[in-house]
């Protein structure tokens, strides 16, 4: 861009800890998987554990502080991800700050129908809304499809990403079959196993079951995508005085001896699995018990796991568009807007539920999708800078104005104000009395028509007859073959 | 506190331009303060300026970048400031983020009794809330008394901070005359003029009309509060497009060119005397001409401003909880937690509009203010960081609850959970269907009940009867000499 030049990206990432307090977290860390172990309740994961030296009693597994520091040191820095349409790629890596929506909702609202159950319809709706309003990378499972029955959804769910998007998106796959059954799907749709191995289509979660243990749908859905070297984002869910104690450093400690555990569990299938250091810790309020994730402990909990993931060099899932209001007031927006910025200065990576994440996850909004998306462009243009070219300083403008008169019709401003001001179709700025007129609308109810009109505009990618018959047959088969 | 070893402070603050950046913008705000000049409408002020070599034609003064820079290395890098309770001190300075109410707005508003224009009644109901809200700084005028004669009102506003708070506050002083009154009234209740030149009771802030004039008023009550060496808070209002060209680097030249001459005026006046570098730029909508004040643009500048404010060794004055929405929904939240931030991570030293400010500015809200109370509670605790010592690292928990068991019931969970988990009245974490039950109550709603308990909780500072007489002495003095 012209006069656009020596712009400084705002790429921070905050050092919230010292180096002795990392230190400190890390020595705890390893001292918990050595000895107190991870229990891992799956048989393959621990008799190739065990092949590597890593055993313990019945389903324990006592971690060698070197074998973990090891294998986490064959997980890459940076990831590649390519869609559908390859033009869609993307790298998760630097600071990358990769936004997709929520996830794993039972329950979807929005202003027009209501608060109700997900259903398949519910999810392609969320789908086309979140390709339409920009975000990088979808979701499977947005809303979860509770109207088809359970051996097959998470099939049509990741269908409905990869019909609807064209872009890298985190499949369902929430047990090892589930998380096959997606591989699968993938490779029809982007070329091959092969391909797929070489440049990954899709991502994975797996939350260990805090403190400490690998349950067998997590260990196995962790061995199904590093065996397919797809990443494996490896996310401890940590609910201060519940799954974790209430302190920070503590819980810390745990997230760091849950997630090398897991990364080091997924080298061990396949060195060089790309893997993400993930980070969920909220504090909970004991007056009910329910996690409060736009907390300030959440909020310095998301700025130390970044702080974390760059001491081991792996990319960093932290933050997201969270909170555990129930509505789409000041609250949710508040609580939101302090875990986005938590996003940007820990340097995350990939922040999942950046988009839609109402109720403490419970439900996807469509209204916040879309006002949260346009907190995610705000802190973008942010993160650009400032440019201080000949342009940007305008000297001759400053000069021919003068003291005392106005920008207001100068040539600068005329040629310049659409690009260099930021506009968005949900907070324009409007004086009291024509805003009461025009019926005094508030932020929720600004949502309602933008994702209206999102969803008008939106786009359909368009899919190969051949390719969409392939994938609708894969889908028949691998449903025969489900349990049940 | 035994165990809170080695905590951190979150002492950003963020460089987001380079020293390369920084030169340009400096030496564009040297030579428009040299080639360019600034309308000084003050005939005092000039004269003074004259005496120290510094004139032009007319109105005009052009200043000399050498005797700029010498005067700024006059004032103070840190503030020492003392309520009418020497209890009440501060200290601003090292990016200390000192928060006070919104002001100047003609309209204020709750839930109860809707939007209306200002009264003396209402301001010192506010002044009680900010008092009882914790905010360490007050602000007189923070609604405009509209109900009482112009020529006093700035009087009684004055008072009613005196009387309904002891904390250091921000005078009224919009003009010479009001900014002579204040310091008056100030002396009275803080130990004699002596007294408050030494420590200093009471701050005033000063708005160049931008670009680059100094009207008489401004000028005046720049005069009147350095001839008393009361802080000066000098603050471009810098509105992209009118008062400012639309780009970042040339406002951000004004900004320095405009702080700097009246920093320079005041240390004329007096060497030493203590000023704020601050900062005021917003985006516009030039659909309606109205600022942005939660744009990403009003980000970047309050990061910017702070970096620059450190160049010249000056305590900063950026951020607010500003928003341009017109009720307190969503949207104001995120705008208000977006500038907060934006405060925090600029190493702001005071704050001014940290609570209240809705509606550009144009109204305080009752509720806004508790509701921004919270979220500065919120980012004081992000700022305390991390404690790592062995009671938070909790090995012996960690270790005796192993793996897939809860940390519900132990000790200690019991034992530091009230402490370290951050709890809000206003943001309780409560599931959709107990809360719909309850009536399902949204933020705004929850901080009407919050602003009522808080100013049922208030507690009168008291006065001493004879001060309150001197006060009202002095008042009724003051107003019978007042023109008109």
């Amino acid at each position: 861009m012209p006069g656009r030049c020596s712009v400084r990206p705002f790429v921070l990432p905050v050092e919230i800890l010292t180096e002795e307090q990392l230190d400190a977290i890390e020595g705890q860390a390893l001292r918990l998987l050595e000895e107190v172990g991870t229990r891992v309740a799956h048989a393959r994961a621990r008799d190739v554990l065990a092949a590597h030296g890593q055993s313990g009693p019945g389903e324990l597994v006592h971690w060698d502080r070197g074998f973990v520091l090891e294998q986490i040191g064959k997980a890459p820095a940076r990831i590649a991800l390519r869609g559908r349409n390859p033009e869609r790629a993307l790298e998760l890596g630097g600071g990358s700050l990769v936004c997709a929506p929520t996830g794993g909702a039972p329950f979807c609202s929005d202003l027009e129908r209501g608060r109700r159950e997900g259903t398949l319809g519910a999810h392609a709706e969320l789908v086309r809304l979140a390709h339409a309003a920009g975000l990088p990378c979808l979701q499977s499972g947005t809303v979860e499809a509770s109207d088809r029955p359970v051996a097959i959804r998470h099939l049509e769910m990741d269908y409905s990403v990869l019909r609807f998007s064209d872009r890298p998106y985190v499949s369902y796959g929430t047990s090892e079959r589930r998380a096959r059954d997606g591989i699968e799907l993938a490779a029809v749709a982007c070329g091959g196993r092969a391909a797929i191995e070489r440049t990954p289509a899709l991502m994975g979660v797996v939350n260990p079951n805090s403190p400490l243990v690998w349950d067998e749908a997590m260990a196995g859905a962790l061995l199904a995508w590093a065996e397919a070297g797809q990443p494996v984002i490896v996310t401890p869910f940590l609910l201060a005085g519940l799954t974790a104690p209430v302190s920070l450093a503590a819980a810390l400690s745990l997230q760091v001896a849950e997630a090398l555990s897991g990364i080091a569990l997924a080298q061990t299938i396949r060195a060089g699995t790309p893997c993400l250091f993930g980070s969920f810790f909220t504090g909970v309020d004991m007056r009910s018990g329910g996690p409060a994730p736009g907390s300030p402990e959440a909020v310095l909990a998301t700025l130390a796991g970044g702080q974390l993931a760059r001491r081991y060099g792996l990319p960093y899932r932290g933050g997201g568009g969270l909170c555990s209001a129930n509505v789409l007031d000041a609250r949710a927006a508040a609580e939101t807007t302090m875990m986005l910025w938590a996003a940007a200065l820990s340097g995350s990576d990939f922040v999942l539920h950046a988009a839609g994440w109402l109720e403490n996850g419970l439900t996807a909004s469509f209204e916040k999708l879309v006002l949260d998306a346009e907190l995610v462009r705000m802190l973008e243009r942010v993160r650009e800078g400032i440019g201080v070219g000949a342009e940007e300083l305008a000297w001759e403008t400053l000069r021919a104005v003068g003291p005392g008169a106005t920008f207001l019709a100068s040539e600068h401003t005329l040629a310049h104000h659409r690009e260099w001001l930021f506009r968005s179709p949900l907070f324009p700025a409007e004086a009291y009395e024509p805003w009461l007129a025009r019926g005094g609308e508030t932020a929720d109810r600004a949502a309602t028509a933008r994702w209206r009109e999102l969803l008008e505009r939106y786009e359909d990618p368009g899919i190969d007859p051949a390719l969409d018959g392939e994938l609708k047959a894969t889908i028949a088969r691998l449903a025969r073959a489900a349990p049940g």
